[in-house]
């Protein structure tokens, strides 16, 4: 924590999860890590303490592969005891009627226009989860009935996403912490969507690569100084160019 | 959550940790599980899972056993995502200048009685650790400056443990929550002997397995209705026969 000024902040994506090595879109549904995604998660940490970026606290989702990158992070980085804030507001975008279908197999259903624009598009969503369908998160006691999205596009996650980050995380960092935030692709996009004034047409092209430590510093109004910056910075370019890739045969 | 009344408490001490197995003093010296006790976090999951006791709330102490055990019987029961608080009063006993050492080698050196004496007298603490020991935690950027006890008694873990319990989780039980408190053999200890009116003798009787979930429930006044239930009784029996047994040949 530093004596004066605005705190760090942190951004971690999950690590591999058991839908990301099946290639399966998976949006809501609570999949585990796979063991390279805990390995992810352990490194981030060694990261974290070799540039000794140490969180205060830290911010998950409540989905699984987010909670437990974040504990083996921090149990790696020996900052494993801070306290911890989960927040249905960073969960993964939910992909609607897409959760549980193979992404190959949808590009190849409906063609690589259609795939893009459900992917990466900022206010298409993809189909409504259809009640009853297996991997419909209604009726899961963590979320309050009628709460739970049938399915969203970026814009929906700015719009759950922006208010959490003015009304909560900004004010650690205004407290001058070091704040950890372990989320989701989209989620994540969504915030640097925010911070950096990406336009809702270049946000398409920013992909956050799994398990890789980054950082934004800030100026007295909060501002980013310069844009996001990887503790390891040629294994992210690797990751975001694998995530980009995806559905790709 | 029940619809009325009081809620539901369950205990449970962290699973085997490397020191543990090496038969060391331990107390706030923040060693890792082993292998076999991050199976019993799981497993402990497994129980609460198949015996309908799913926590609303979870409080650790600041060390790893305790916060990665809960961790890992919370995904195991599928309540990972739920809010989480951990706090320096809910840690071990500190014992003093014996952390660190080996249990057998003190009893060789010491006898039988000043041993037993250590580990299970209710107001003799173990000789202070000496400034600049390397198991002393003076200095961890987890406690403030000079609150790191020397030493301590069981005394001094009530001393902490029940304002703790009276401001705080008592708080959630009366909100009907089911709250679980994943801690430490002394911590426990000093709960169950506030909770259950054991005298200052025979509390050193009372030892609890690791591992193993134990639940209370309660009358309208929050006393306990019987005394605590371990949800797999057989393992219980032979953890707290195996924990008495600590420090022999």
């Amino acid at each position: 924590m530093s004596a004066m000024g605005n705190g760090t902040l942190v951004l971690l994506r999950h690590g591999e999860s058991e839908w990301n090595a099946l290639n399966l879109f998976t949006g809501w549904v609570d999949v585990q890590l796979t063991e390279k995604g805990m390995a992810e998660g352990r490194r981030a940490g060694e990261l974290l303490a070799e540039h000794d970026v140490l969180p205060d606290v830290v911010y998950t989702s409540l989905l699984r592969r987010a909670i437990n990158t974040a504990a083996l992070a921090l149990d790696a980085a020996d900052r494993h005891w801070i306290p911890v804030v989960r927040d249905r507001r960073l969960n993964e975008r939910h992909y609607g009627a897409l959760q549980g279908k193979d992404k190959a197999q949808i590009r190849d259903e409906y063609g690589d226009e259609q795939f893009m624009l459900w992917r990466r598009s900022y206010d298409i969503p993809p189909p409504p989860i259809a009640p009853g369908d297996p991997y419909d998160q209604e009726g899961d006691p963590r979320y309050a009935a009628g709460s739970v999205p049938r399915t969203e596009c970026l814009q929906d996650v700015v719009s759950r996403m922006v208010p959490y980050w003015e009304t909560t995380i900004s004010r650690e960092l205004r407290a001058g912490k070091t704040v950890l935030i372990a989320a989701h692709g989209n989620s994540l996009r969504a915030l640097v969507k925010h911070l950096d004034g990406i336009s809702d047409a270049a946000i398409a092209g920013l992909n956050i690569p799994t398990g890789v430590p980054a950082i934004y510093r800030f100026d007295e109004e909060l501002r980013p100084l310069g844009t996001l910056a990887y503790l390891d910075p040629e294994a992210a370019a690797a990751g975001a160019a694998a995530v980009a890739g995806q559905g790709g045969k």
